[in-house]
């Protein structure tokens, strides 16, 4: 059975799911949605490209909708939108409006008689069930979850904005000595100074004064002055040459204890190192939405995250295949 | 809601499930089914030992039954035939013959109306979810499997068996360079001996050949010809004192490609540091037991693995507790 996917929203992670559906031979694209203008959209050999307005005329042709739209103005309307029309999967990454927009979702969903997945992709997503999967098999012990080394989309944008900025790229740097310390089993108190760095690639404007940028840079509130933050000006060919990829991933470790007496330490980790944000995550967008469909077809209305989602379901083999080869 | 759970067979694996269960406050230890006499075996506090051919009259008081026997001569009989009277787990590890069991309990269970979840642990177990979600979200990618540090029981076993031999253990090693190597995103191809090597610790009867005896080790097919294997002659004391723990662990690694030219290397990695095997394991149990208790109630029968079990059915919390904290 192939499973046909509809993408709205042709940024990077729009192009991250057209390319990741390719390596699934039991689905297929059926066309990408987008806001531009469609005939100045350069899409990938054989994709064919619509005019978001369109999409409801294509609804009875696509088993899901991946939303690949931004958390901050895309999403939180997008998807109750979409999931009016279509089963959809969405990437909502905003931690603190998750139940408001599950809610909104579910909503839409239920009442159009469609599944729909929010919060897919790794931190929600992979993460999260990492955490649940620690949390409950060592109910007595610590999370923690350590991010990169990475871009931080926001961190970089925060940056930019800054009187003199042309252009920058923020790194978030696990510190390797508070990584060890919890893979020891020791569950240490740490604080935000130090689980993370933060380093920062700058392009500033011809004239402009660098100590000021700097001093902005590491005393701005909730995305600096926390951390402690290294500064670097470098041109703009520098910049494109060696920090133009999205590399990230992280550590999410917990750290717990069995026995009579609690007298054994276990540590469970999941790591991921990642060469691409955006196309890492539109594969996991992607595997995620061949569970939509099956739960769709199996008749679950409404909105659900990955912990609802039975782990065979992402797979195209068979609960016969799948014990034979891979438990 | 309280799910009471029996434990049957009361060996390292009973006795860390006996021990894991209080830390989780929504459980009820009810007793321990034994094939001992009751009269002689020592449980923990609070703990009722039944015999083992009590057990069908305890059927309608147990929502789990966790079965604790060994693989080879145990739960082969044992699930199937406790599946008729319980909803049950096993660790069934066998993976040659996992599909055999399957479907053994499988009929037993689908007859009786009861749910059954087959092996459940680490590996199989959370190994095995690990290598799902790898294989589903990087399709294009290779599984490594490292085992250790840790002591092997079976290896142990098979050095116990040979003459002239006390008493022994034997550790599994991840071989450094290797996990490295993997790590890297390089999918190396890996001889067994490159993957694993093994260190022994063995007491020799007084006036043994101890030069035969590592020649045996060393030599024996299947179990150590194909690994760089080490051994050590130590006293019953030192091995007693230095050598007693059951600790293990081991990793997960996907390594896989994203992007439209496969150009981004992506490496997913799960990995356990186990003080203790058997309470690790066991701690594995009694969560999928809850959700085995769940399933029951929502009318599953028949037989399952941990691939067919939803994350969220794992915790006590709700989903909206899970979506607020854990997403």
């Amino acid at each position: 059975m192939t499973t046909k996917i509809g993408i709205l929203g042709y940024g990077n992670l729009g192009r991250g799911v057209e390319s990741e559906i390719k390596k699934n031979p039991d689905m297929e694209l059926y066309g990408v949605f987008t806001r531009r203008d469609p005939d100045t959209v350069k899409a990938g050999l054989g994709t064919r490209v619509f005019d978001i307005g369109e999409a409801a005329s294509h609804k009875d042709d696509i088993d899901v909708m991946i939303i690949c739209g931004g958390s901050a103005t895309d999403l939180p309307h997008q998807t109750p939108e979409y999931a009016k029309l279509f089963n959809v999967v969405d990437s909502f990454d905003t931690h603190a409006n998750i139940s408001e927009h599950f809610k909104n979702v579910d909503g839409s969903a239920k009442a159009a008689g469609k599944t729909a997945l929010i919060s897919c992709g790794w931190d929600p997503g992979m993460f999260s069930l990492a955490r649940l999967y620690g949390n409950c098999i060592l109910p007595e012990g610590k999370d923690y979850t350590f991010w990169g080394k990475g871009i931080s989309q926001g961190h970089s944008d925060a940056i930019r904005r800054i009187e003199g900025v042309v252009d920058a790229r923020q790194y978030t740097i696990p510190v390797e000595a508070a990584v060890e310390a919890v893979k020891s089993g020791e569950q240490p108190e740490l604080t935000t100074r130090q689980k993370h760095t933060r380093e920062c690639f700058v392009v500033a404007a011809e004239g402009a004064d660098k100590r000021v940028i700097e001093e902005k840079i590491v005393n701005m509130p909730n995305y600096f002055s926390d951390y402690d933050t290294t500064v670097h000006f470098v041109s703009m060919e520098e910049l494109k040459r060696d920090h133009s990829g999205m590399p990230h991933g992280g550590s999410v470790i917990r750290s717990g204890v069995t026995g009579p007496s609690n007298e054994y330490k276990d540590v469970i980790e999941y790591n991921l190192k990642l060469d691409s944000n955006p196309y890492f995550t539109a594969s996991v967008l992607v595997a995620f939405a061949r569970a939509v469909a099956r739960l769709h077809r199996e008749g679950k209305k409404g909105a659900c995250t990955v912990f609802d989602i039975p782990p065979a379901y992402l797979s195209p083999l068979s609960g016969e295949e799948l014990r034979a080869h891979l438990l």
